[in-house]
């Protein structure tokens, strides 16, 4: 990939805390394999230290779970040979710029931050009242400033952790000199997915749909959901707007238009409908699930992308430290 | 240096704060250097990116003084055949295992810390509410727990900050099996030296006697010490346990036991005690500032004994961090 020639470069990662769903495929993994695809220079971590300040008490599943996301970011299209797909673990360099932004960064900047208060009361289950939960925000800056990236790929809930990032590179320039760029959200319009029950996907809800998830499991599962819940007779006309399934539909179907019709005017029914969502939600995970099966085969391959894709984050992360080092003033 | 017949490992280290005066000498060095000699297995670190947490708007000086207090180290006799003297942030692997920890320690672990509400009264000119600072017990822990240091040469006040060490240690090894060493504290009773004024030595007071101060500038400081106020006259009869002149005689000149007595009993006046004092003192420092000469004279040699002590640090750190990482579950 040429540097020069990219349109810019761009950090996104995830936390190896459980299988995927359809619900990151369409809301986050699509969209990283378009801005791959489009040329941007990307590079796609897997944030094992930061799974590790809510799972610090699991240390068991850590190293099944990274190998697990690595399969389902490689069948959901991400290409090693365009993209840097890395653990962050494996690049030291993300602790180093870490503990160096933590000299600069004020406690209230992080105690007032929306989003640990949310999760704090949120996960009362877990004990998170560490020192790294707080300082979250700035190790992600340090994941996103060590590329030097220009975009971030987020939600809209995640603004306020790239505010944090932004106020950092900020902070640093101010102190050491112009170097860190303000990274860009990329907020681009990801579809929602509701879960099987119309409530948000989690795997804590029990009503994810696994990338993993057999056609027998999927099948299963589809057959369990709501469809119209206004909608008491197969004559009554249809609110498809208000429907999980019609949902699903928009994503995995062809000829959504005639499918939002026959609803709206009662031509087909909910269960019919249903199946046949199941059937080209499976018809659509296919290509997915025989990468994933790929994947799953050749276990060495995938250790292998990650690792060459790590020594090529180092490559880059190194080059940063040693910036970093000259304008702290500890270059030796 | 054989591991297996040491009386045990030692970490100890200084931040890059400054030039290094003779309270540290008699209260510190001179105690790590006895250490060295006895056997111990000691790395002695300079702590740079500690000196940040409270200098990190003052970058331009850091690498100066991480220069001048390895020649303070190697001139009080500190050797690196013997002791591993090394810089910190050359030691990437630190910051690996403060971000572990990181995630293991619960705030108010660190808030409740009286090192810290101290520190945050005393220093109220400079702006120390960072999280870097909060957090710097945990980089001390991790400081001393990658070298699985048995013992930590240290002062009473800073006794909390080990005690947290052990609780780092102990919650380390309770998630994920015994590990670390809970490293005891060595107080080695050392003289303390007041600076010229009778105060505490500091540099903030303006009452310090540096290592590299020459000859002359020695002479200047201590012409203007104050001797023993409740003796008027100079056929009083002296009180030298309350005299900061008695206490540098103490520890550098010759035949103390006649002195004191000599002083009790009005045979010798103050301004010649203070002018022998003197004279002794240059004497004492004579072979610190020797070194001090050929040291600032070899720049090269100095900067090649920290990479070489700080290549040593790292291949013992580096096997700490291999061994943590297969504990924690984030071996790949």
């Amino acid at each position: 990939m040429n540097l020069r020639t990219s349109k810019g470069r761009i950090l996104s990662g995830m936390r190896p805390t459980g299988p995927l769903h359809i619900g990151h495929l369409f809301g986050a993994l699509e969209n990283w394999r378009r801005l791959q695809d489009e040329g941007y220079h990307c590079f796609y971590m897997i944030a094992d230290w930061h799974a590790l300040s809510t799972e610090y008490q699991n240390p068991e599943s850590i190293k099944d779970n990274v190998f697990e996301i690595a399969v389902d970011f490689l069948s959901c299209g991400l290409d090693p040979k365009k993209s840097v797909i890395f653990i962050q673990s494996n690049v030291k360099e993300h602790s180093e710029l870490n503990l160096i932004f933590s000299m600069i960064v004020p406690v209230p900047w992080l105690e007032r931050n929306p989003v640990y208060k949310e999760q704090m009361s949120e996960l009362k289950e877990k004990d998170l009242n560490t020192f790294g939960f707080l300082g979250y925000p700035v190790l992600q800056a340090a994941d996103i400033l060590i590329y030097r990236a220009d975009y971030v790929p987020i939600g809209v809930d995640q603004l306020p952790h790239l505010e944090l990032t932004r106020e950092i590179a900020r902070r640093f320039n101010f102190l050491y000199g112009e170097y860190f760029p303000e990274p860009k959200e990329l907020l681009t319009e990801t579809p929602k997915i509701p879960g099987t029950d119309g409530r948000k996907m989690s795997k804590s809800y029990g009503n994810a749909i696994y990338l993993k998830d057999s056609e027998e499991e999927i099948s299963a599962k589809v057959s369990k959901m709501f469809t119209d819940q206004k909608r008491l007779y197969r004559k009554d006309p249809g609110h498809p707007d208000e429907c999980a399934v019609f949902a699903y539909r928009q994503l995995v179907s062809d000829g959504i238009g005639d499918i939002k019709n026959k609803c709206l005017n009662a031509e087909i029914g909910c269960t019919d409908c249903k199946k046949q969502m199941g059937r080209d939600l499976i018809e659509f995970l296919r290509p997915v699930q025989e990468r994933r099966k790929y994947f799953s085969e050749h276990r060495e391959d995938v250790w292998e992308i990650l690792h060459t894709g790590s020594e090529k984050a180092m490559g880059f992360a190194k080059q940063t430290m040693k910036d970093v080092q000259k304008l702290v003033g500890m270059e030796y």
